[in-house]
C-alpha cells in the first residue's frame, strides 16, 4: 500500500539521511560516514525537528571515532565542540550529546570504542522510534469511527527519528482504517505543512488537501472536520502547550465549532521547571521569513513584520494531550509521568 | 505627513494607472488613452478590485472615442465586446459598462460623444470616491478612543476608485486620531495583504505590521487588537457576508477574545436576491495559487488543494456594517436603504 521512506537510516556503516531542504520536488538523499558532512546537515536544516536532530549528532558523534586511530580524548574535545555548535538553542541536540558524552567516558579504554558508541546511538534512535510508536498506540482511543483529522505544521518522520508525535496518532488511526482524509495547513510562514507534511502523507499513503492556515475555520463550519491533532515543543506543568505559530488560533476554532482539539508530544516535552505557559518566552523570527518566499521578494524589507515563532495554547482549549505514557485530559495532572 | 499616491487617475486627457502587479516593489504607472491596452491592464491584472474595475472600464469606454470619426455604433459593439471579455465574472464591470452603454444611447448623435462619456465617466468615478468618504465618516463612531485595528485582504485605493471601503474606515480614523496602529494579515494565497495593504498603509503615512495569517489569534490573546475592520464581496439580506478567504476565521477568533468585529462594504453590496449567506455560492481556485508563489513551485504540482476563495461569516458574528448610507449594527435590518 505505502511506498514509505526512511528520514533517518543507518546502512552499511554510514548514516543516510533526505535532504529536507530538497522536499518535496526532490526526494534526495545524503549518506556520509564523515562526522562533518553530518554537522554541516544539521547546520544546513538538511535534517531537523528537534528528536531528529538528536538522534543524527548521536550517529555523527559515533562516526567520529570509526577508524579513527589518534588520541581519544582529544578528538572527543573537537568532535563534540563541532557537532555542540551546529544549532546551538536545540535542547535534544545537547541532551544526545550528553548521552554520547557519557558512553565516551564509560568506554574510553574500550578496544572498539566506535562499537559501543554506535551501539548507544542506536539506542537513542531506537527509544525514539519506541517513543512514537507508543504515541500513535495511545492515540487510537481519540477516534470515535472514521475520521477527518486537521493538522498543523510537521510532526512526522522527518521531524523525529521514528514515525512522529501527531502525525504518528494520524498514521495509526489510518492502518487501523480510522482516518479516512487529512487537512494539512500549509503553516505559514515556513510552509512546513505544504512542503513536509504534505510529503510525508503522500508516503504514507493517506488521503490528504493541502490548505491555506485561514481556510480552517471555513472547512470547520461546513463540519468538514472532526479532530485536529498537532505536536508540541514545550507543555507547562499545568498543561499550557507552546506550539508553532497558528497552533493557538486551531484550539479556539475547535471549541467555537465543538471539535476535540489534542496535542500529541513524548512526556519528555514536558517541562517541569516550567508552572504555566505565562513562563514560556516567545522567540521572534527574522522578517525575511514572511516578506521572502524561496528566496524571492514578495513585499518589501523595510516593512514591519511581527513573526512570532510560537504560540501558547491554556490547557482548557486542549481535549487531551497524547504522550508515549498514555493519554491525559483536562485538567492535567502529569505527576503520574515516570 | 502622507506621501499618497492616486491609483487611477485621469490626468491629460489620458487615464493613469498603477500597475498593480509589481506592487509594492515597484511603483510604475500606465499612462495611456488607448482603449485596448486599458483592455489589456484589466486582464493582466494590473487593476484590479470590483470598484476599480468598474471605474476603468467606463473611461476605456470613453477614450475609444477620443479623436474617433467612424461608424460610432460599429465601434461602440466592438469597444463593448472588448472590454465586457476581459473580466467576464466582475460585476462591477458589467454594471459601469452598462451605464455607459445607456449614456451612449442618449447621446449618439452629440457633436462631442467623447465629452459625453467622459463625463459619465468621471461622474461614475467622482461617486465611486464619495461612497468611500461617506464609509469613512461613517465608519468614526466604532472607535472608542485611539485604536489598535487588525484588517484582512485589500480594501483601499487599489481596490476601489476612492480611498476604499474598511481600508477608508482606518485611514479617517487615523487622520481623526483614533488608530494608532495597523496590523495586516498578508492573507494567503494572494498576499493581498502584505503586497497591497501594506503599501496603501505605507502611503498614507500609518504605523502598520504585516502578520501571517495565523498570528492573528496569538496578537489577540495578548490584547494587541482593540477591533477588526475587513470588506465584502456580497452581503445577504440577514447580515451575513461573503469575503476573502480567512475573514470568519477573524469574526470566530474575535468572538473568543470579546473584541468587535466590524464589515465595511457599500449598500450597493447588499444582494437583495439573497435572503442568507446559505445561498452564496463559493469558488475554488486553482491549486497553483497555494503551490506556487510568484512562479516559484513551493510544492508538488500533483498534492491535492482545497482553496475556497471567499467564506461566509454570519450575521451574528458582525458586530456592525459600515455603509455608504451609515452604520448597522446587528440584527441586521437594511429596509432603510436606498
Amino acid at each position: 500500500m505505502t511506498n514509505n521512506f526512511k528520514a533517518i537510516s543507518f546502512e552499511n556503516d554510514k548514516l543516510v539521511l533526505i535532504n529536507q531542504t530538497k522536499l518535496p520536488l526532490i526526494e534526495e538523499y545524503i549518506e556520509t560516514d564523515d562526522y562533518e558532512r553530518i554537522a554541516v546537515s544539521i547546520e544546513r536544516l538538511e535534517v531537523r525537528g528537534a528528536p531528529a536532530i538528536g538522534v543524527t549528532a548521536a550517529y555523527a558523534f559515533a562516526l567520529a571515532f570509526k577508524n579513527y586511530i589518534g588520541d581519544r580524548r582529544s578528538r572527543f574535545q573537537q568532535v563534540y565542540k563541532r557537532l555542540a555548535g551546529t544549532r546551538p538553542t536545540a535542547v535534544n541536540l545537547f541532551w544526545a550529546l550528553d548521552v554520547m558524552k557519557k558512553t565516551f567516558e564509560a568506554k574510553i579504554d574500550s578496544p572498539d570504542l566506535y562499537a559501543e558508541l554506535l551501539m548507544k546511538a542506536k539506542e537513542i534512535h531506537e527509544d525514539d522510534i519506541k517513543m512514537c510508536e507508543a504515541m500513535g498506540r495511545n492515540g487510537l482511543e481519540i477516534f470515535k469511527g472514521e475520521s477527518v483529522v486537521l493538522t498543523h505544521c510537521n510532526t512526522g518522520q522527518l521531524a523525529t527519528g521514528g514515525n512522529g508525535t501527531a502525525f504518528n496518532v494520524i498514521r495509526t488511526g489510518f492502518i487501523n482504517n480510522l482516518v479516512s482524509h487529512v487537512y494539512a495547513d500549509e503553516t505559514r510562514p515556513l510552509l512546513q505543512g505544504s512542503r513536509l507534511t504534505a510529503f510525508e502523507l503522500e508516503k504514507a499513503g493517506i488521503p490528504f488537501s493541502i490548505i491555506t492556515d485561514s481556510t480552517a475555520a471555513f472547512l470547520m463550519k461546513q463540519g468538514k472536520v472532526d479532530l485536529v491533532v498537532v505536536g508540541a515543543d514545550r507543555i507547562a506543568v499545568n498543561g499550557d502547550a507552546a506550539n508553532k505559530i497558528g497552533t493557538y488560533n486551531l484550539a479556539v476554532l475547535c471549541k467555537h465549532h465543538n471539535i476535540p482539539f489534542y496535542i500529541a508530544a513524548p512526556v519528555t516535552t514536558i517541562d517541569t521547571g516550567c508552572a504555566t505557559g505565562e513562563e514560556i518566552k516567545i522567540e521572534l523570527r527574522s522578517k525575511d521569513e514572511v516578506l521572502k518566499i524561496k528566496d524571492v521578494q514578495i513585499s518589501k524589507p523595510s516593512y514591519d513584520v511581527y513573526s512570532p515563532a510560537f504560540d501558547v495554547t491554556p490547557a482548557g482549549l486542549i481535549t487531551g494531550i497524547i504522550t508515549d505514557q498514555g493519554l491525559f485530559k483536562y485538567p492535567y495532572d502529569f505527576s503520574t509521568v515516570r
